[in-house]
């Protein structure tokens, strides 16, 4: 049983297959392979999983070579990229190769930007097992690596050329990981689908019990809003970033605590309460709005709150170096309503702060 | 005085000016560089000559930074690309920077490879000033590193916003530079134009003596050229391979000798040379299309032997490692005529071995 969504970007549009048991099927693969070798990235705990199927899907058909990253963002690193792309040497995969991402955002990031770079640009397609990676990863062709003063600040666009998304495989998800996968998803209501955000509040229960179907609706929904918005913007020059709606914030905190403290999806959580009090204080969203979203992120077992005493300073300077900002001046992504986002170029910095230490 | 030539490639189209001066007028420049800061990437040598003209027109409108990077080749890797990215963060450049590759083909390509990676993609401008980068880099958007195994392994297509040409900066070549820069404008008449190939007869002396005219006419037609194969497949999925023509012997040529015995240009000669031979050898090129070829490379101060006794096995295998290889079958380029070229899937072996041995 699965879904086929299309991810439409001219020459470069692919599908996108939604269900279960959706990459142990050998011809679903194989269209997608042109070479005949294949190399795929993974990590231990993932791999330990899912490379069995996948090797006997592959083994037979195709020179099919394996590479174990270690886990976590720490290792999304030049020096990981550096690796794989030795050992893509080593065995010597040619132009024609096509580099398989199974596992989550780290692996599908790291592996997009070997196969964007590898020779020039390889084949791809990415197998994401968990719901951040399905979620954000599978649509908008974003790749890269970090660097010690940034986040993503090494990559390239470069697209699939399809995604095999296995809702099963986040029943073995640690639930933290699962929720933290969630904010993305409520981020996709509160940004364009008011219905979806309803969605949401009444189906968060069956989500959290992984029920199947109430999974894939939740993912095809996102992946669409996503597409939608990437294929009117592949490059981020304009609308795109309203898709980081909730990420300034977040990704100030998670630098602010050195990566250690918070999963992406747990500090855009606090992000996106943030961003809608700030809102808020606009007079864009209501109290009720503002409500509404804290409520259904803690219901996915989500954080809102930073917890602790914040350095508005500290904090204000780690947004001013985020790259989202455009010559120097902070862009901003609000919530209009609940479904709908606008970009803002200039915040009256004492409305931010307030905004920053109402939510600590 | 310049001439402006447009490389069609639909949003990425954009204009090389050739001529002299160039640069160093303020509105050539500034009309491509979009955001508040550029970064020009150069070399010692190259920078003491053009640096202070570069930063006299930049210096009071932009945040201009420079980067300089060891000359040669063996510099051209991960870790130089790795240092500049460093100093891109430094120095705080943003999503809206301009990068600016002051110097020939390393300078270009690694420049150009940073350009396309750091936060994904910023702006581009390409002044070659090499003839080598002049009528190679200044077209197509190839850029990249070495990867220990294998030249140009890592990198990525990324087109320049605009190329400045000042022929005038050839005068500081070295003869030898300058030479190894006139074996790819000999190809470009080889596999594209006859009648180019037969100017370059008649005017090999004007050129190698500087002439304003004759330079800016023999960079033209080569980008000119190069611009037309390029436009009609960008990524070198079919036609573009010509552009390899005497590239592959040339390449395992400069791996043999562990890139210490020639320039790129004299390889690329030698081979040329070899890739002629085994034209006439298939019946295509008469040996006095061959004998034009060599003395028209000599003329231009090239070698176009070897030189040495030549280990036909050890070159093979090293042409096999060549990345031009589809799924293990040897994809040659040899000229139909003197003008014209075709891409050749297999080649008796015994025919090649003969084509080696006979051009040492």
């Amino acid at each position: 049983m699965h879904e086929t969504l299309t991810v439409e970007l001219g020459s470069r549009t692919y599908p996108i297959y939604i269900g279960n048991d959706t990459f142990s099927h050998e011809n679903f693969l194989t269209q997608h392979i042109k070479g005949k070798q294949v190399f795929i990235v993974s990590n231990a705990t993932v791999a330990k999983l899912y490379m069995p199927a996948l090797l006997k899907v592959l083994n037979t058909v195709y020179q099919a070579d394996t590479y174990l990253i270690p886990d976590g963002e720490q290792y999304k690193t030049l020096e990981t990229y550096s690796r794989v792309i030795d050992e893509l040497m080593r065995k010597r995969h040619n132009r024609s190769t096509t580099l398989i991402a199974l596992g989550g955002g780290v692996i599908g990031d790291i592996t997009g930007f070997v196969a964007a770079t590898y020779q020039r640009g390889v084949g791809f397609l990415q197998i994401p097992t968990t719901l951040l990676a399905q979620v954000d990863s599978s649509v908008g062709g974003k790749t890269g690596v970090n660097h010690p003063d940034g986040k993503n600040m090494i990559g390239a666009f470069y697209q699939p050329s399809s995604v095999f998304i296995d809702v099963d495989a986040l029943r073995s998800l640690p639930e933290r990981e699962f929720s933290a996968g969630l904010a993305e998803v409520v981020k996709y209501g509160v940004i364009w689908d008011a219905g979806f955000f309803s969605w949401l509040e009444g189906n968060m229960q069956a989500l959290l019990a992984k029920d199947r179907s109430a999974l894939v609706t939740a993912i095809k929904m996102s992946c669409k809003i996503k597409a939608l918005i990437v294929s009117e913007d592949e490059r981020e020059e304009g609308v795109r970033a309203i898709l980081n709606f909730g990420h300034t914030f977040g990704h100030a905190l998670e630098r602010m605590t050195r990566y250690t403290q918070f999963l992406h999806g747990e500090a855009v959580s606090i992000g996106m309460v943030m961003a809608a009090d700030l809102s808020r204080r606009l007079g864009w969203l209501s109290c009720d709005d503002v409500s509404r979203l804290e409520n259904l992120l803690e219901a996915g077992g989500l954080p809102t709150k930073f917890g602790q005493p914040i350095n508005t300073t500290e904090m204000l300077s780690s947004m001013g170096m985020d790259k989202k900002v455009v010559d120097g001046k902070l862009r901003l992504v609000l919530a209009k309503t609940l479904g709908s986002a606008q970009i803002v170029e200039s915040v009256d910095s004492q409305m931010l702060r307030d905004a920053l230490i109402s939510n600590v």
